[in-house]
């Protein structure tokens, strides 16, 4: 398993946010965020992110355009819980761009504070044949633009 | 984040399984589990490890006797893709039981071995207050006769 | 099982309505929306609707209020296929309030015209006996304004 | 809307039954089954039908086969709850078997009788063009074998 390194600290102002009342459907018999429940959440985020914050359509990529994203670590800290109802923020950062792979910085936030912090490493791969792959130009370009945007106004 | 120690290694023989097939359910448009679905199968698996490993009912744990048990971190490596009708094993292994908490190793197991490779923390904690408490006595005492089993057997 | 009116039709223009994409996280392997998803986007609809539509904080109303919404009949008829990445629009419109029930006709609408069209009917419970009751004065009254505004704008 | 014709009676003993414990991940804030949870259920009954009890991998026929099987209608009665960690029986008996349709009757079964009754119809689908075909040979003999069981042993 990969060694996380030590010197970690989450961005104070991720770059790309979603803003999301916490549904009763997210929710467990504690009446919290069941956290299987977050993965969607960040799935969604990053689907978001691609399509409207990059400007790629996400469908097109995984559809006819048969490029994959799969998840190949992941690793989170649920540091405080989210009830039904909560209004939370959900923030992106990118934290690395590889040839073949990304590493991004996700996180939960609500009205206390950073509630979810999660760093999530993605592939780029073929999906018909499942291997990985360089990003595609078009995409690789968008995150390079978004991260020096990040950096700009940091 | 709290860093993961360098020197984890998955057990050969996780000591509480489950077997099934990967379910359409559980499937993303490439034909693959959709990772969120794997923490959902991992919950499952914790559940009938306690209700029926450690045979204290789990429903009535987090129903009736208001113990939570909420997860404080997860880290997870994907290894392998799990394709729609795959047969698969979940595994299950303490690595750690504290006053208050509580360490899983996790994995799905196919054919070809590992495929996903998992660290839960768990904490315990009073559903009414969402604080952190000891185990009940007899939920410690499960998990610790399932862990001298392990050992013996190894 | 209750016999459906045939003189249903689906009202033209819903009062209530949420836009969306359609995401990854709720299609299928054959890339178009896994049915069961609907229910999920339909929960959250209803959700939405009473906290905003309505201004009931539905997660005060099944928290802290204890009174339960579970659904007794659904029947639904999926007239065309929702591909990933597709924009989507949710609507609900009230078909009837009865003392302890409520019917709902909700619906998901593509750029091609209706593609899901479902009925609800949802009894009032309270969440400690899970036992049917009246509709609490302020969701109540707040429904019957809902209707009389659609009626009145129809 | 179709109507749903009035003479429907559940069959006292389906043909296809799994049992399982209601786990915790099904469950909503009311401690018993969320009702969208229901329908995954159901699907990997479908799932677990077509695969264990006709035999031929639903897998296969879904991915390399390129054969669709998408619900056109959903028709269910919600009529007693179910609570995390309940043993509940999921059953389903064919109703009718069309040239390219199949109606399937779809039920949950708790101690103290039927719990939700459904029923499904749907139509098979070439999944590169989403339009309906007739049942492929292997499945129509496969499900009319069952049919003709199901009514010998009545």
């Amino acid at each position: 398993m990969t060694v996380v390194s030590p010197d970690y600290s989450p961005p104070s102002r991720p770059r790309f946010t979603k803003a999301m009342r916490v549904p009763f459907s997210a929710c467990d018999p504690a009446g919290i965020v069941f956290f299987a429940q977050y993965y969607v959440m960040f799935q969604n985020l990053v689907d978001d992110w691609i399509t409207e914050g990059l400007g790629i359509a996400y469908g097109d990529l995984l559809g006819p355009r048969r490029v994959g994203l799969p998840t190949v670590r992941f690793e989170t800290d649920f540091k405080a819980i989210s009830t039904m109802g909560d209004l939370i923020t959900l923030g992106l950062e990118v934290e690395q761009l590889g040839n073949k792979s990304l590493t991004l910085q996700l996180m939960v936030i609500g009205l206390d504070g950073v509630r979810v912090e999660a760093r999530q490493v993605i592939v780029c791969t073929n999906l018909d044949t499942h291997r990985s792959m360089p990003f595609p130009p078009d995409l690789r370009h968008a995150i390079a633009m978004f991260m020096a945007k990040s950096t700009e106004s940091a």
